[in-house]
């Protein structure tokens, strides 16, 4: 299966048997990504063969046992994976994501020692950090604290290793950010989601019951959003939503080719012998085409920001995150818009008989449907407005 | 529930009991439609109520024991069933759709007879008659006729009382339509149905095995498209899609009101101190009514026009049907798109925790992609176009 | 010229000689228009025209001298200027609009004087009621007021026989309104409008040097916002702009039809023989005729009401005041959005050289653009969004 | 000035100089945009500050006395001069594109002679090679050509010292393309171009009066469409247009930000005290902002590829070729729908003050409008769905 947009090279630095691997594996998710788009759940042998591939190392640099790749590879491999199975897309992606908390909040001691731990064991990172939901509160127990509250929309915390944890100190109502084992006592994780769309991301809930947090575990030194650099972990998301929409919206755009070439009729009236000549039908391509391919350099050119930002660690001014984050929030307000008509208007291209629920080909709008809501369009759309009327950058937040 | 767009009285005609009657039923269905979306099949219980209600013999003349409804008061029961299924506001409107056929292609005493068994039996038609499936051929026997071989996308069938069925006659290979019992041997149901949306439509597929039909029984003189009288079935049709696509939309709109009044709350870096205030989400929900408003301003302009245009019998200019299809396909053409952005913009304003399963918010999408795709919306626009440029009236077809 | 989009008969009431009368002014500014449309300034010879028509008397009831038009009637001939010469309709609307507001600002005696006076003498009123603009103060000379300062946006008020004029009261800052001969000393009107559209309508300053304004000149009682009755004039205004901005896409369709059917060629590649059938230009002429029908629709129904609130007087109701209000706002709103896209588009039916200089097609987006900017379509829309999610009607005041 | 949207750097290769050469043009340009537009006719005055500043020469290599600037350099200066002279631009454009002409369609001896006179004497040339207008016929005088007819959209050929023009051969009715000097006898330049945009281009008709053109003057040596190379003359032409859109709607966008910045005031109901926070200017700006964003990653891409295919010379294969073309109808797809949109809208975030004559604010809709129907949109869609949908490349043609 050649993607439709596969017309530009491998991103500069990307070696090839990484890119070979992910599209392995993206066929692999391909094969029963609509029957487990049924059942939801934990996808737990497709999980497997993630980890078994080792591509859950590839933020940690060579250094620390891992691939040291950058960003704009990293993007190019979640995106191979969005086109067949967004939820293993975003549950993979935030196995970065949450490294990059580590090396934004840690010490340096810190990153440095759970990059090898986790290049060693090969650990996969959950998330339990939403910022929004200010349940769970920590209070002191010694030198320890203790976790008590719940978190909701903690993707890929069933299954996980090591999750990356928030809560509001309660003294201080200080947010602080902290990496525990899954395993420890005191972590109830739900099986609770049940979504319309991204099904099998486990982005459910989890109680924290006296769940005790030691001191060296705490990401709280700089911690987040102490820097231009600390605060670059929304742009990372940011981007990783970005990619997760253009790869879901390229694999819908896959789709449609695929069924229109093999099962779609010229309707009657049309001036065209077959489907692939008729007006209409290739006036509908030509606008899909345009709209993911905007995004899609939009999303390239982004990934290479960030790449430059990243790299320059705590000198990073806040002009140059400013940047990043506009370029990131100019992609993912394209392919927002974008992915939304055309996992929708797939079905025009395709014809009624491409609604059967045995295809699913409604999971591609349903799942982009439900991410696309992770946080408002409108706000990034004002930020992108406050940049080109007035010159100023995101403010420094947990979403922008 | 008052719907959002009941700012306007009934039509002129309809009685306040039978629009009572039906948004009884219309909030009935509600109670379950979320779950009966879930598991598909045939909605008995709600069928047994719609037949319970008298309901089915709206288009019936008062003297052959119907309620002598106008199009446009039947146009206003099928939006309000709409709004909250459209899947039996789907099979409910083939009654009527059915009807007409009986009306436009039988003889005077075909019909009478039919209508008036109809009332008295309280029977409910449903529909095999897709003209674009050809697989079904018609043999002579003696006088009689023999169906044989399949026909797709025969909503309403299951549970029906009668059919309209249409075959390809083999000698002439004209196309024939004809009114039989559903009980007959040599008509096997299929309950092969399952579709992303539309769920509970039964528009599954029949097979016809040595099915024997009647000379009386064919609905052959003067037949479909045989004037411009006959050929206002498809125009009936399209005004039937038309009206469920805005009950699907308004309901989609209600709906998101609802949760946004209860359960939304504004973002961060709002203005304004609550979701009822805030700028973005009443931009939204202005955008929305204004698209929403006007497809139900020409819905209900179309209706009028359909109406004069029903009365006129066999004296129906091909000028007169030509400009009821054009107010027909312009209402069309806008609530397909106002639906569209309708259905999945009703989440930006309601946000992330409105996509749970539970909800299945997303099925007003799916309902409206699914219908939608009856027949390309881009050969209405072309009619449309073919009038605006050319003052050409659309073609007498099944589909226009 | 019959213009696209009559398919449609006369408003009920309307007296059809009066809208031959309005049909052949229309064709007569047509003649002209584009070469007006270069020289701006003020239509002398075009205003005595409909000097000479007495439509200016439209709204006057019968007793009075008038025509007694209901509104819809009024709407109409509006439009019907519009589609060949937007600066003139502007103008003709608001002699309408001026005589509302004496009917809803004055006692019932100024409203018959005035009345009776402007059928006997054919006067056209002019408007200088700006009131965003408050540079005008009144202050007090013995029983009367002295009116000093400035007032934009002075539609009509060159060539008129009376003004209806704001002032800001010096002592208590109250807005205050009056009715005064355009000749009286101390009216400054200057010829300073040049503007890229609507070029004549003549909407450009006046000084006020010490203009005297007698006491029962003054439209104070009940006064501007009185009332939901009083509050009516924006309404009234509203639907104005709104008629105006349908004549304009009108006439802008007519216009591409025009040209498209005689000059334009089909391009290389296309699978149509000639323009008339070629599939992409039939798909943008069906959508054209689409939106342009949809608000068309709108303004209809929402002339029915406005006739339906001014004929309740000071009965009016707050809610059905706000009824009206929505119904026009949608309306306003469906055809600002269509009307831009279809004066830009009907370039890609007429094609590269439809934009010579001559022909003057871009004269209706400008006029558009221009009068579309009266006031923010978005405050229509938030308005719009608060009465779909808060069931709240628009504030009642000089824009909603 | 600095213009919105210069966030990124110069492009690569791009030496300082000539950059800043051009951003000097640029502002000079500016200083009597508004004035120029109104007038029409030929800028002599500008046009010789173009030729004092070597900027003719950019495309010739150094080895010729050429700057052997980039594709993508030249692009950007075109778009420099775009966003305040869009006709300035579109003429200084086709000084690249007459010379890209010489290159791909004449002998290695041809090139090489007129790009070494060409900057030597600093010569502009100038455009009649229009392949839609075939009036222009050629026929034999001995060895010598003589050319009779006419041919219209001749952009640039006033004030030019060379011109590319084409003609039918009578014999052959192929179509051939020469290079001739300006001044000879037999070219009758008519002064007859005057649009509603882009109204300084020049881009009126020439009459050929027995008009010799000698042997070696005759590009045909490979000639037109003979080589996926020579083909690529469209590529570069669509984007030229493609950066001119752009450069208009940075300059829209840069004339709205001013405008409002200094201008506008907020609309009472705004939540926000001042219009630079005011909830809906910032949402419009910020989609303007990702709009045009977009076009301009697309464009920029574009042109890399395209100084990669330039480079291969005749080794450029079919594949590469196509490729190109795709990245560059991405591009101009883009660009169109959001510059049309841009410029527009500009109008909503200035308020109805901005439409003053004066500032002449609708000139970027109007040069836009007018470019923007070289070749119709809506087949660079079509060749854009080929391509998604069939993998096909566009046809090589003079405009595709």
């Amino acid at each position: 299966m050649t993607f439709v947009g596969e017309t530009r090279g491998l991103s500069p630095g990307l070696r090839p048997h990484l890119q070979e691997q992910a599209e392995q594996l993206s066929r692999y998710f391909y094969e029963t990504a609509a029957e487990r788009d049924v059942i939801g759940g934990t996808p737990l042998e497709q999980r497997q063969a993630v980890r078994d591939s080792g591509l859950l190392k590839l933020l940690i640099p060579l250094e620390y046992g891992g691939h040291g790749s950058s960003w704009a590879d990293i993007y190019q491999i979640i995106r191979t994976f969005a086109r067949t199975d967004s939820s293993l897309a975003h549950v993979f992606a935030f196995q970065s994501l949450m490294l990059a908390s580590i090396r934004l909040y840690g010490t340096e001691q810190q990153w440095q020692t759970l990059f090898t731990e986790t290049a060693q064991q090969n650990w996969w990172w959950g998330n339990a950090l939403n910022p929004l939901d200010n349940r769970t509160l920590a209070t002191h127990d010694g030198e320890n604290l203790v976790f008590n509250g719940f978190k909701s929309f903690c993707s890929g915390a069933i299954d996980s290793d090591r999750l990356i944890v928030s809560a509001i100190e309660a003294d201080t109502q200080k947010f602080i950010v902290a990496a525990v084992p899954t395993q420890r006592a005191g972590i109830d994780l739900r099986d609770d989601w049940d979504n319309m769309g991204q099904r099998q991301t486990d982005s459910g809930s989890i109680e924290f019951k006296d769940l005790l947090v030691y001191p060296d575990e705490l990401l709280i030194n700089p911690g987040p959003l102490s820097s231009p650099f600390s605060s670059l972990r929304s742009v990372i998301a940011q981007l990783i939503f970005t990619n997760i929409y253009l790869g879901i919206t390229e694999g819908a755009l896959q789709e449609a080719v695929n069924y229109t070439r093999t099962n779609s009729r010229v309707w009657s009236g049309s001036l065209a012998k077959n489907i692939q000549e008729d007006p209409y039908t290739l006036l509908h391509y030509g606008e899909l085409w345009a709209s993911v391919d905007a995004a899609r350099q939009l999303a390239d050119q982004a990934a290479l920001r960030l790449d430059q930002a990243w790299q320059k660690g705590l000198d990073l001014t806040a002009a140059e995150r400013g940047a990043a984050a506009i370029a990131v929030f100019s992609a993912k307000v394209n392919i927002t818009r974008a992915g939304l008509d055309v996992t929708s208007r797939i079905f025009e291209v395709s014809g009624a008989r491409a609604t059967t629920a045995k295809l699913r080909m409604d999971r591609f709008w349903r799942n982009l449907r439900v991410y696309t809501l992770h946080d408002p369009v409108d706000y990034k759309l004002k930020d992108l407005g406050d940049w080109a009327l007035n010159g100023n950058y995101p403010a420094h937040s947990f979403y922008s």
